[in-house]
């Protein structure tokens, strides 16, 4: 016909996988949200495009430049950069219409036209929590969000991890007790210190004019040691004298304190006092969470307390916590570094149903209950060589095959053929189904 | 603070649920999901954006006008419109990486731009499966779909509900037959029959220069009554010598029949001569779903046959069947109607559980021997009046509460109270799982 061909490709910066990982990916997703569904989350979805005006209520900053922006006839869109600004629209949109605490999940792409880079991505998952209070939110909230940290990713297979935890205010009263003015740099700085040690960080501190006795002060603050107890007593000694610093430290006293009620282990739960996360944005207590045996990796969830969610949008006074793992980051960063084995499955299909000769119908028929009894089962249609039916199971890994012909309709007989050891057993089918449902992993 | 309030909003044309409505849209979707699922569909995900040069290298038609298209940086992007085109894209792309037949099932949101009007959605969930071959695909695949549609909405709830098939080849083979030239506008007229009646579609043919002998065969063709066997003996007894309209017939007359074996009620599936599922796409088989008490709402989940999947992306030739259900537009027809009724709990929990006075801890504890168990369990942190916290799990539906006080820690006996009879019992934990478990709907 002479037609054009246009090379199939898609965007650089977007993820697309084969059937192994993308069962693999969404067996993420299927054990994410029963976690957040177990402890009471209520699922959200909202619009990918939004009107700019209310995506960008908020205006300026380092994302409006990532923002996949447009207009159509004339109106300007925006496509969402995050699941928390349209939480902070959706709560105010409809106030009146829900129950406070607001506790809900929402587990979506997101969209950033970010610099193209190795593990960057213009279109990502995001999984969020929140808990969004009217006026106020008790601060056991704040201890309930490790408990569903932990629970999710021990339910992801991971066991070596440690959920680090701050508060804000005491980071922030702190500085202000040692007269800290840029607490941003300081911050910074802070964060360098496993990379350039004491001695650099020392030397950087004091190029922010930050007197030697803060600095003092400041450099025993961050290598405090030992339990949380421990770290909640030393910094109790240190008698800094600042309400902010005090109702920071009480609320980190609180959060560990019930995330034991929580069966939160004490070996996955840290206080760290340096992690901020930003600092235009949250307020109290800041997550992150390490993979120990991965720290390159950096956090792989993180949150933390705001005072009020959707100041931009109405004038409620709306406090929340909430947390947000980016999925397709860890994914692939998982995937990179190994640790998600290949998945030799390219299908969910248990059972291949293979018909001999004209036994098609039959083959349907045995594929239809194998499906009533929820076996996963598929038939193969396409008249070829026998051989090549089970290449298409063995290709697929699907596990079992069941092969359909005259004696086995005859008799009510059916032979399962185990596509791993090659092992072949015959049942009723009534025994076939036990059987195959009995092997399942 | 004088801060600017934007008003919280989205754009028309674009549906968000209320926690009620979205629980019960997203049970739909798990409903579909497992059907697919059960029967082998691999699920698939493809990016939302994609190169405007692939996504619309088939060009022209009325859905270019409708398209989200717009530039970031220099690159020409485009929303994807359906998911049709991108799993064209997709099996192009990884041809050689995929087994064939190649079943995928496909589940997200897709963008368009029409015009604003009650009922129409530019932001909406296509539920799409496919199976698509290498070369050949075998006809009794055209069985297995409504196989599956039938399995769908029965799990959905329905009863009566109609499938209605054709062959694309039967109506063209007999037009062609009949020297019919205006296919098109032919079946335009057809599809008129119940509006405006026979003698009105007589006039009209005539319009389209068919000579009086064939309007005669056209109208005694679209009116044969009776079971699908006899619809398929009508037309055998007409004695078309067309091969295209006999090699149609052929395949109408097995997909019925094997449609036995998958066991589809002869009274869901009826063969429509006059359904044709537009005209440039569908090469042979066509499906169309009608809810048999909501004619109005139109078809809810339709497809067929093509023959050449990817042509615009690859010289391989991939024959293809498939459906697709358009959940959003099926969900606002469904509700507008009342067939949906509204959800009495705007959340999934199914105990609240209540601390007294400081037994906040142990109220902690005891929601996470709950959700160990896996049954949703939420605290009531907030310190207020209980009669409140009541009202809380009132308000969202939440069927039990277990209230927490120095009694119930003493004597390790909980109280569960039922908020829809008011009823309260005292258990030991383990038995409280075990009644609550016993008492799910």
């Amino acid at each position: 016909m002479g037609k054009n061909i246009t090379k199939p490709s898609i965007l650089p910066g977007f993820m697309e996988l084969l059937p192994p990982d993308q069962i693999v990916f969404n067996k993420m997703i299927d054990t994410i949200r029963k976690n957040y569904e177990r402890c009471g989350f209520i699922p959200l979805d909202t619009p990918v495009i939004e009107k700019s005006e209310v995506l960008l209520a908020k205006g300026g900053g380092e994302t409006e430049k990532q923002i996949y922006r447009f207009e159509k006839g004339s109106t300007d869109l925006s496509l969402r950069f995050d699941l928390t600004v349209p939480l902070a629209r959706y709560v105010a949109q409809y106030f009146s219409s829900l129950t406070f605490p607001f506790r809900r999940y929402h587990i979506s792409k997101v969209y950033r036209g970010e610099r193209n880079q190795k593990g960057r991505f213009r279109e990502f998952y995001q999984c969020d929590i929140d808990i969004i209070g009217n006026g106020k939110l008790s601060i056991i909230n704040d201890a309930e969000i490790p408990s569903v940290i932990h629970s999710t990713f021990k339910d992801l297979g991971f066991d070596t991890f440690t959920i680090k935890i701050n508060n804000r205010k005491v980071l922030n009263g702190f500085f202000d007790a040692l007269g800290v003015q840029d607490k941003v740099n300081t911050l910074r700085v802070l964060d360098k210190l496993e990379k350039i040690g004491k001695e650099a960080v020392v030397t950087e501190l004091s190029k922010l004019e930050i007197d030697d006795s803060a600095i003092e002060k400041i450099m025993m603050f961050i290598q405090f040691k030992g339990t949380n107890s421990d770290i909640i007593n030393s910094l109790r000694n240190m008698n800094i004298e600042n309400d902010l610093f005090n109702e920071g430290l009480e609320e980190l006293d609180k959060v560990v304190e019930y995330t034991r009620y929580f069966n939160v282990p004490e070996k996955n739960l840290a206080i760290d006092l340096t992690i901020a996360r930003g600092l235009d944005y949250y307020t109290g207590t800041v997550y992150e969470t390490i993979l120990d045996d991965y720290p390159g990796i950096g956090s792989v969830c993180s949150g933390g307390r705001y005072d009020n969610l959707a100041e931009y949008y109405t004038d409620q006074k709306l406090p929340g916590v909430g947390i947000s793992i980016g999925l397709t980051r860890l994914f692939y960063q998982l995937r990179e570094a190994n640790i998600i084995q290949s998945n030799p499955s390219a299908t969910l299909s248990e059972v291949l149903v293979i018909p001999m000769g004209d036994y098609v119908g039959e083959a349907v028929e045995v594929a239809g209950k194998l499906r009533d009894e929820e076996i996963i089962a598929e038939v193969y249609y396409e008249s070829t060589k026998f051989g090549k039916k089970l290449t298409y199971a063995n290709k697929l890994g699907i596990p079992y095959v069941v092969i359909i012909g005259e004696d086995e309709v005859k008799n009510n007989l059916y032979t399962l053929k185990n596509m791993e050891t090659g092992n072949q057993d015959t049942f009723a089918l009534e025994d076939l189904v036990k059987h195959v449902v009995s092997k399942r992993k």
